[in-house]
C-alpha cells in the first residue's frame, strides 16, 4: 500500500524559550526535524512525507528540503490554530485511495525505522493503530467536579492498565480522510480520538521509551545522551 | 509535630545492569542515595529518618551515614519481599504519636526540600498526601478483558485528569500506622492506596517534572544533567 506521512510541525514552541520554533533548534549537528524526517525515509524509502510548519516557518522548511531531500517527495503544508486543523491541512495533500497514514509529531525526533514499521505492519491488519507504553509511576484520575471544599478528588487506577500514548498515530487512509470530516470537538487531542469518534477501534503497539517528545530545554539534552548511547 | 522520614532503598536495582544496587550508584562524586537524604535534612534539619536498605547491604549504609551523618538521626530497617513489607518495616522504628510521616522512593534523589515542606504543609490541613504532576502524552485505559480475538481494547482518558504521582507521600503517623495493620494486597504499590483503603481521602500537591525515579542507566545522566540546571 501507498505510504503517506504527516509530520506536524505547525506549533511555535515558545515553552523552549528560543527564537527559533523546537523543530528547528540544533540535536547534535542538525536540525531537530531532519532526525524526525530521516527516521520514515529510512523505514520506507518511498514514502510520500507532508510537513505541516508554522506559517512564518514555511521558508525554512524549503530550505530544509532543499538542503537534504532533493528528489525526496517531500510537501509542505501551512499549521493551523489546533493541532486538528494542522493535521487537516496536512491530510488535504494527500490521496486516500489504498494508502496508509502516519501522523507524527515533529519533536519526537528519535522514533526509531523499527517502530514506525511496526505501526505500519499492524495498520495493515487492523486500520488504526497507536504506539504506547506503559506508566513507570502510580497513576490517580481527577474526578471532575471539586468537592464542597473546592479541593478534587481523585482515585487510583492500577498501573498495569494506563499506557502513555506516542506517535506515529497511523490508519487507512480512508478512515482518517473520513474521521477529519467531524467538526472539532475539544476532547481531539491527538488522531486515535478522531478516529475513534467514528466508532473505529485502536490497536496498540509498543512504543519505545525513547520516543520522547522535546518539549522543554532539558528534553534537548536528554535526546543527546540518547543519541550518544545510540552511536 | 515530629517529622519522620521512611526512605525506601529497600530494592537491588537489577535493572540498573550494575554490581550495585541503584540507590549507592554515583550521581556526579557521590552515592545516589545522599542526595535524598541530603534533601529531607535541609527542609527539616530535626527530622528522624529510617533507610530501608536490602539485607545485604546494612553495612554500606552504616558507612554512608558514618561517612557523611553523625549526629543525623537516621536508622536502618531492613527492605523486605514487597514495597509494602519494606515500608512496614521502616514504620516499625517510627513512633506515631503527633508525627506526620513521609515516605519517599530512595531513588527519587532530586527531591526539593521546597518539595518536602509543601507536602508537609498540606499533610498538617489534610492528613494524606501524594505530589503528581500532569501527565504529557495522551492516555489510554486498557480494559482488563481482551475480546473474542484476544486483543485488549483501550479507551482515551481525559488527560487533564491523569495525575503521574511521585513521592514524598506524606501522612499523620497514625493513620498509616493504622493503615499497615492491613494484610498485604496486590493493589497496594504505593502507601497512598494503602490509606485510601481504610476510608482517608488523599490530597494532591503540585510535584516536579524534576523528581524523577533513577531505574534505568539513562535516568543517572538525566539526573546528571538537572543537577548541572541547578547549580
Amino acid at each position: 500500500m501507498k505510504k503517506w506521512a504527516i509530520i506536524v510541525a505547525g506549533g511555535s514552541g515558545l515553552r523552549m524559550g528560543q527564537p527559533l520554533p523546537k523543530q528547528f533548534l540544533m540535536l547534535a549537528d542538525r536540525p531537530l526535524l531532519s532526525y524526525t524526517i530521516d527516521a520514515f525515509f529510512q523505514a520506507y524509502p518511498d514514502i510520500h512525507m507532508v510537513l505541516v510548519l508554522p506559517p512564518d516557518f514555511m521558508e525554512m522548511g524549503e530550505q530544509l528540503i532543499q538542503a537534504g531531500y532533493t528528489g525526496k517527495n517531500i510537501q509542505l503544508a501551512q499549521g493551523g490554530a489546533t493541532r486538528f486543523d494542522s493535521v487537516k491541512n496536512g491530510l488535504a495533500r494527500t490521496d486516500p485511495s489504498n494508502a496508509i497514514v502516519f501522523v507524527h509529531d515533529g519533536v519526537r525526533c528519535l522514533v526509531t525505522a523499527a517502530l514506525i514499521r511496526r505501526c505500519y505492519e499492524k495498520t495493515v491488519e487492523t486500520g488504526a493503530v497507536v504506539p504506547a507504553i506503559a506508566a513507570n509511576d502510580s497513576i490517580r484520575l481527577r474526578s471532575l467536579a471539586a468537592d464542597s471544599a473546592g479541593v478534587n478528588s481523585t482515585a487510583v487506577l492500577n498501573r498495569d492498565r494506563v499506557l502513555l500514548v506516542q506517535t506515529p498515530q497511523t490508519f487507512y487512509a480512508e478512515w482518517l480522510h473520513e474521521a477529519f470530516m467531524l467538526p472539532y470537538q475539544e476532547q481531539f487531542t491527538d488522531e486515535a480520538t478522531v478516529v475513534e469518534q467514528m466508532g473505529r477501534s485502536i490497536s496498540i503497539v509498543e512504543g519505545e521509551e525513547t520516543n520522547i517528545k522535546i518539549t522543554r530545554p532539558i528534553d534537548l539534552l536528554i535526546a543527546e545522551r540518547y543519541l550518544q548511547q545510540r552511536s
